[in-house]
């Protein structure tokens, strides 16, 4: 197809396609003459692909291109390229000076490895991510919600043995080239699905505990203007 | 105390601390004479709270600014504060004329919060969230993925049980100043805390499953050097 079509059917503007291409997000078409060139499948998949990383996993172009070469090395494997993804998606925090509360929280992330026995994550940047936030919690008072912290690493070790078993059981039906897609997607568009359903369960419980409904004794239906605005 | 020892008790710098002033995000010291304020523990707690939205949560000024008027708020209540916050943590996605898949994945979502009987949640924008995930999954012949669904509403409970728990036994202790932070501190941290979490999971159970000690049935040690990067 031409790449007017492509851009009909994906719904991302011509410029917008002819730049990912410069950027190498997307392999050129092929040339039918000196100025057309001719787009397949393959390009449609990978813009929907590019947008699904852009739209919903919020990650810049950059980000996007490094995904994209992981999936793209011919040395890839689904462990490698599940790390990558990962990382880019794992929040970065400022580099500081260690303070007393960083090095309790670094032996506290040491001991819940040791203790789900968590293998190969000893070079992980989410270590590092997870002691900052758990710093963060001590430094402000709050250190009394890392009684949560056992329930998170249940409920993150459930999440994490569901998607894996997805990507396997695509794994038995598809070629390389798809299973690695699906870890990408599943990683990506997961955090999203998770961070959203967090909120809406967030919201349900404390309008049991807390709401309109809750304090008054009204029918749950009358609480609802109460809530989030 | 001083504005420089408010500083250096709180790393941070004296300027930063005049622009939350300026901005409204920190209430401005006693003056103590024409060129001199005086600040008390209410300002390095409120700073330390700052802190953790700016670096942790990746919130930007105005969306702390605009929690912290909800926390202000003389009409705060625990379900009220939560949900503001809970909404600036939720993703938004540019607004797009709805396709089929998007159509389909909001009865999708509505069927989903019936199923689990999730109250006062019809206005939340974390449903339309949800479905922009899943619409995404529909749009990149993903939609497989979508089996992992109950699996993470299932998680997503057990976490808001555990942080709205917290919060109560806060709440048994402390006033309600101090509650009102521990939600919004529980949700921004939680956050972060969860996917550090879910990445850790992830290389762990791919490890285990595509490793390089599954596959050539090395040692676990054997294999750290090929993983994530």
């Amino acid at each position: 197809m031409r790449i007017g079509e492509l851009s009909r059917r994906t719904g991302v503007p011509v410029p917008t396609i002819k730049y990912y291409v410069r950027e190498g997000l997307l392999p050129a078409g092929q040339l039918t003459s000196p100025n057309q060139a001719a787009y397949g499948e393959a390009h449609e998949r990978r813009l929907r692909l590019i947008r699904a990383l852009l739209d919903v996993g919020g990650l810049k172009v950059a980000a996007i291109a490094e995904v994209l070469a992981a999936v793209d090395d011919p040395a890839k494997s689904i462990h490698k390229v599940l790390g990558v993804a990962s990382d880019l998606l794992v929040p970065r925090y400022p580099a500081a000076e260690p303070d007393e509360a960083l090095l309790a929280a670094r032996e506290q992330v040491d001991e819940l490895v040791t203790q789900r026995g968590w293998q190969d994550v000893h070079d992980c940047p989410a270590k590092e991510s997870l002691a900052m936030a758990l710093a963060t919690l001590r430094r402000v008072g709050h250190e009394d919600f890392v009684q949560v912290l056992d329930v998170y690493a249940e409920a993150a070790e459930e999440v994490a043995r569901a998607d894996l078993e997805a990507v396997a059981a695509r794994s038995a039906r598809s070629a390389l080239d798809g299973v690695v897609e699906s870890v990408i997607v599943g990683t990506v568009v997961g955090e999203a699905m998770f961070s959203a359903l967090r909120h809406l369960a967030h919201v349900d419980r404390s309008s049991r505990m807390y709401g309109e409904a809750a304090s008054h004794g009204q029918a749950a239906a009358g609480g609802d203007g109460e809530i989030t605005r």
